[in-house]
């Protein structure tokens, strides 16, 4: 719906929709009313129409994200605030959970609010199931929309992303040089970034030809408590291992206090590698190596991506940006 | 600037105006001409506007904090989003910071905006200086203003406060109780809510017979190192203290992680109280006993507080909810 479908089906010039929009009177009282009708009938909301009262009031992106409380997507909800203020645009902001049925309805939500753009934040947009990702690629028709953290091929759809499979992969091959030999692998979610994460950790094993054992690959919900007792129900069970990787520093904590509490010493006996580098990473004793995801750069490159995008500048749509390794004392390395 | 400031200076009825807005016939070109002129004149955005439209897509209400990487205020924006979208409200975020000139830059871009209401999310946005405040009863003259943790008095203003006061007064209390005679306190910032905590480790004190030495209270960034390392210093320079408490869990982590680092026992020889009851105060081994300041109590009441103002009701212009000391391994109590 856009001011074409206005023009076409009212059988009126875009300028004559752009005078109408204006209140200039240089249009006829029957064409204005035709133009208005056809204006409600469709619900369609002209941005111009503020910017014709001179007010430019109505230049917003919407932000998507599953949940602002969460560490690591209350921080890009922050930088990505800035950024768009930045360059004079709103920001609305919508928490959608983690459901589908419902990210979808807010995505219908933030089309009927006539943003801009729509900024998707956070790997948990992107399903596995292609079928279930054709609502995205349906928006994309009308307006550009940004991932951050995912990927999805597709007309109108940018991704800016931090490369976490090599990131996991550095670390993994790097514990295994340290001596490790019985690695675990800690993720919360099964998102494209888990994805890559724990394709980096898979295939640095086995490209150091260590048979990752079924024990290994554990899913965990993203709470330190949680992560402890799972830790310390595999111990019980007799499941050997010398190093944790996470996908999120709660489960590093987690780690850190099993061992803490089992008196295993860290990281002569166990290494833990957290990722994220939040504040988390310094809440234990020894503080956690993690690996910085460059936030802050993934979100600035985002929104300078969608302001070439409105430029009509020929822009990336894949953008990657390399993740950092933080080493404090739960490895070697 | 609203309707009734249009409905003067073109000198014609609200009704008048309402037939200009909604594409109605039955107004003159002059008029309906001389209505857009004086609007365009005015900067007046009507919201019935585009509901004129039937589209009902410009009910916003702003938020504004001062930086929504803050865990606190992360949670507090996702309870308002949430609260307000079950109210069929769009939220516009802006992450103001914590200098004055920035925040009032900010809420005077909210109100060209046209939102509905504003909440200031957060006990930074009240200044000690009455007439810092100004522009804040400036802004309530023509919406609503919604204070979560803040409070000042003016029309139109509404409160919705956590007790801070006396969930530090009682803790410190029980402290006290508890056997502590030198309980430092560690505070981030001299927020409204900032001085009412303050004040309840004071007044326990003091009602109790305790003399506060000068080397008690020390403010400190929400920061675990630098509050470690703050509790280090003071321990070198031969500051005794068998009790700390502080108004957030980073600075209790800290205060954990400067006992392990000492081998002083927790709770035995030191007691430390957290503030927040986040899952920072489940990183640590001992885990913190914490204030929970009830932040999902506070947004949703602060916003059906907002929709009793909009439906015209008899609002209370402060509401105050009780907090809760949440027992873990820090405290004998």
């Amino acid at each position: 719906m856009n001011i074409y479908d206005v023009s076409q089906k009212a059988n009126v010039s875009i300028a004559t929709i752009s005078r109408v929009l204006n209140g200039n009177p240089n249009v006829s009282e029957k064409t204005r009313t035709r133009v208005l009708a056809v204006m409600d009938e469709l619900g369609y909301t002209p941005n111009v129409f503020a910017r014709g009262l001179g007010l430019n009031t109505m230049q917003s992106v919407g932000i998507m994200c599953s949940d602002s409380s969460d560490p690591y997507l209350a921080h890009a909800i922050y930088y990505l605030e800035r950024e768009l203020r930045n360059n004079h645009y709103d920001s609305i902001l919508c928490c959608t959970g983690y459901n589908l049925d419902t990210k979808k309805k807010y995505l219908q939500l933030l089309r009927s609010k006539r943003v801009d753009a729509i900024i998707l934040t956070g790997s948990k947009f992107i399903e596995l199931r292609q079928k279930d990702n054709t609502y995205i690629l349906d928006a994309a028709r009308e307006i550009p929309i940004m991932l951050i953290n995912g990927f999805l091929d597709g007309p109108n759809i940018y991704s800016t992303l931090c490369d976490d499979y090599s990131a996991v992969y550095d670390a993994t091959s790097n514990l295994i040089k340290s001596g490790c030999r019985n690695i675990l692998y800690l993720y919360t979610s099964q998102s494209y970034s888990g994805h890559n994460k724990r394709t980096g950790y898979v295939n640095a094993c086995q490209d150091a030809g260590l048979f990752i054992d079924k024990t290994w690959i554990h899913q965990c919900p993203k709470d330190v408590l949680e992560a402890k007792n799972l830790l310390t129900s595999l111990h019980e069970q007799g499941v050997v291992f010398d190093a944790v990787v996470t996908s999120d520093d709660s489960l590093a904590v987690g780690a850190v206090k099993y061992a803490n509490t089992q008196h295993i010493r860290i990281p002569d006996e166990l290494s833990i590698v957290g990722y994220n580098n939040s504040m988390y990473s310094l809440c234990t004793e020894p503080e956690i190596s993690s690996v910085d995801t460059k936030i802050e750069a993934l979100c600035t490159s985002t929104v300078n991506t969608l302001m070439g995008v409105f430029g009509g500048g020929n822009v990336p749509s894949k953008t990657t940006i390399a993740a950092d390794f933080i080493s404090r004392d739960t490895t070697k390395f």
